[in-house]
């Protein structure tokens, strides 16, 4: 049986992935009354007086809602809602596994923006954040930035801040096998979606100087009109040099390909015009933009993709996990790019200086340290602001 | 400790009463290229092609939404759609325990009866069905009313139907016990809001033919230019003498009192001008309308109540479990009159002759059997009319 074949007869045989079940056991009718009426009608009343008791007496605290409108699913593009919730259901398992955070999947039907959010508002009160997912661009940056200043916990578009999270680590550690700093790097980030736009900003905030994003049409350069808000607010950011063409003229005297595009984009003779010691991560999903042998072959000495079955898997899984499970263990209101930038370093630096090399610049995916990792970074940084606040009062 | 500080304590140690959990171990990145990317993808593809085939794939056939916009709580009146998720979370752990069906709580925040129905539309795409619960009346018959029609699963406020099915399965023994039929039988329902109104359609459904519903302004009458929509409606199909007054006064020669309405309304005088032989439902909780033994020294012969520390226990959850059980088990797209009033002569069918006495009209609300025979009364239903429209055809 193939993968195709194995995955659909397990999806068959557990009918999907999740189930919700009860924290407290019922044995006796004086538990009914404990969990249900009479005795529940106090907690009512107590969260009706102080809506911040929810964290203690419900499932709030530790719940989030992983809210899709399947208009970017994995490399399916725009399919229904409801053909989204096979991820959303995956990611939320994972979230509970890596994270010991409940989720709960929603598959959202509408492609407006602002009925997006109106309905996110109206459903968010039960939940302790919202996870954005697989919402295309550049409607996701419309709607993640109108929930981060309206709601009052936290909210996080994975496609984004997940990839975006989880390539700066991999990259602080690439750097440090080159011997060289961030701020000297010139990167190309092709596709300029969700992920290319999340990237290029992340890496703006950790200090790269020099970045052009690239997607089907070439380089994103500002002034042009046919770019979307999104790529034009990106566009006066990077590619500060004006570099015109399409990738195969942008990668020449580059050090750093990161692909969030399709298979296949990046030849081993687009490779061999870059600088050396060249550094390509090939993130396309399930076929990268240039296989690692290829990449080798033109010279990259450092190659990095989105799959676990070669050396360097950069994933979300890295980041998602540990991002909710710290924000919900200090009830942070928001992810902030403070708490993103402390969580890649966190993950960056769990491989050792001794383990660090060219085929292991990030931890495992699998490795049950990182999300341990990720949620302290983000706790910390959450609580240093709060004494940051404090301390202006 | 008392109930109040015990219930605190064990939603506070618990933080809520649900969790989200895998049905499926993640141990190797096999798994993980089946639960997830990339094997996932062919389950979505199938899915985008066949929205049916979710109820195979996915959650959505075994798991419904429980939707609260926390108006009309237990006892307490309208609180913030917060306040209401412990109950939403109550009644969830008790339809994952005696119906097997998963349930997650939805906090709705809106007072407004189309936004309602436009956000349950947005989010319903991946449930199975929607348990409405705790939304004022008449606020709810247009809401369950826009839903059933629009959506292709099934809609069902439990406040309503829930009441409504265990009081009919209630009287449907005490009549046996009375020698009587329910067509000969005077009813009056205090209380003219969701469960009321709900109480009085199912029981004119199943053949009764006297029904007066009272509110605190007194007798619900035709042509009363000051009762609300709902009310005027209702009216229609009952009180057919045109009785008019206060309870005290329409409570005199009836068979039957049924209240869902406030503590303390109904006085062993007035149960006093009561028929021989008569009936109180005192629902109210948790104090009832009438205590049972101030009821039986007015004379009443059966009494039941809603708590479980009386005889007669008349509780929705010997409904709802069951019914979703039931509806989710054949993929039934609606929640018919028909399959309320088969679960309710399922639900009294449990009492044999034999064990029927005054003070056991009622299966327990812990008899596991109930729900397995409510499920199968709504299955057999939602069978035989999809054999009568193969007919039809």
């Amino acid at each position: 049986m193939n993968l195709k074949e194995k995955s659909l007869q397990l999806h068959r045989e557990y009918n999907g992935k999740l189930e919700v079940n009860s924290k407290i056991e019922l044995k006796s009718k004086e538990d009914l009354s404990l969990i249900y009426t009479p005795g529940v009608a106090e907690v009512c009343k107590e969260i009706n007086k102080d809506k911040y008791s929810a964290y203690e007496y419900t499932i709030k605290g530790t719940t989030i809602a992983m809210i899709t409108n399947g208009t970017a699913v994995l490399g399916l593009g725009s399919i229904s809602p409801l053909a989204g919730l096979p991820v959303l259901e995956g990611k939320a398992l994972l979230l509970k596994e890596f994270g010991n955070v409940n989720a709960f999947p929603i598959c959202l039907d509408s492609n407006d923006p602002d009925e997006i959010v109106k309905t996110i508002h109206m459903i968010a009160s039960g939940f302790g954040g919202i996870h954005l997912e697989d919402i295309k661009a550049p409607e996701c940056f419309y709607i993640e930035k109108q929930l981060k200043e309206t709601l009052d916990i936290p909210v996080y578009h994975d496609d984004q801040h997940g990839t975006a999270v989880a390539v700066l680590a991999g990259l602080y550690n690439a750097v440090k096998i080159l011997n060289k700093t961030l701020e000297e790097l010139k990167i190309v980030i092709n596709g300029a979606g969700a992920s290319g736009i999340a990237i290029a900003r992340i890496l703006l905030a950790a200090g790269v100087k020099y970045i052009v994003l690239c997607d089907t049409n070439g380089a994103i350069v500002e002034g042009d009109p046919t770019i979307n808000d999104a790529q034009k607010e990106i566009a006066k950011l990077t590619n500060q040099e004006f570099e015109t063409g399409r990738l195969q003229d942008i990668i020449q005297n580059k050090d750093v390909f990161i692909g969030v595009s399709v298979e296949n984009v990046l030849t081993k003779e687009m490779v061999q015009t870059m600088n050396q010691d060249s550094v390509i991560f090939a993130l396309s999903n399930p076929t990268p933009e240039i296989m690692p042998d290829e990449a080798k072959a033109g010279g990259a000495r450092i190659v990095a993709t989105g799959r676990s079955d070669f050396p360097n898997q950069i994933n979300n899984l890295l980041v998602f996990p540990g991002i909710f499970k710290g924000a919900l263990e200090v009830r942070a209101q928001d992810i902030t790019d403070e708490m993103k930038l402390e969580a890649a370093r966190a993950i960056a630096d769990l491989v050792t200086d001794k383990e660090l090399n060219e085929n292991y610049i990030i931890p495992d995916a699998f490795d049950k340290r990182v999300s341990k990792v990720v949620a302290n970074a983000v706790k910390l940084v959450a609580e240093s602001n709060a004494i940051k606040k404090l301390v202006a009062i």
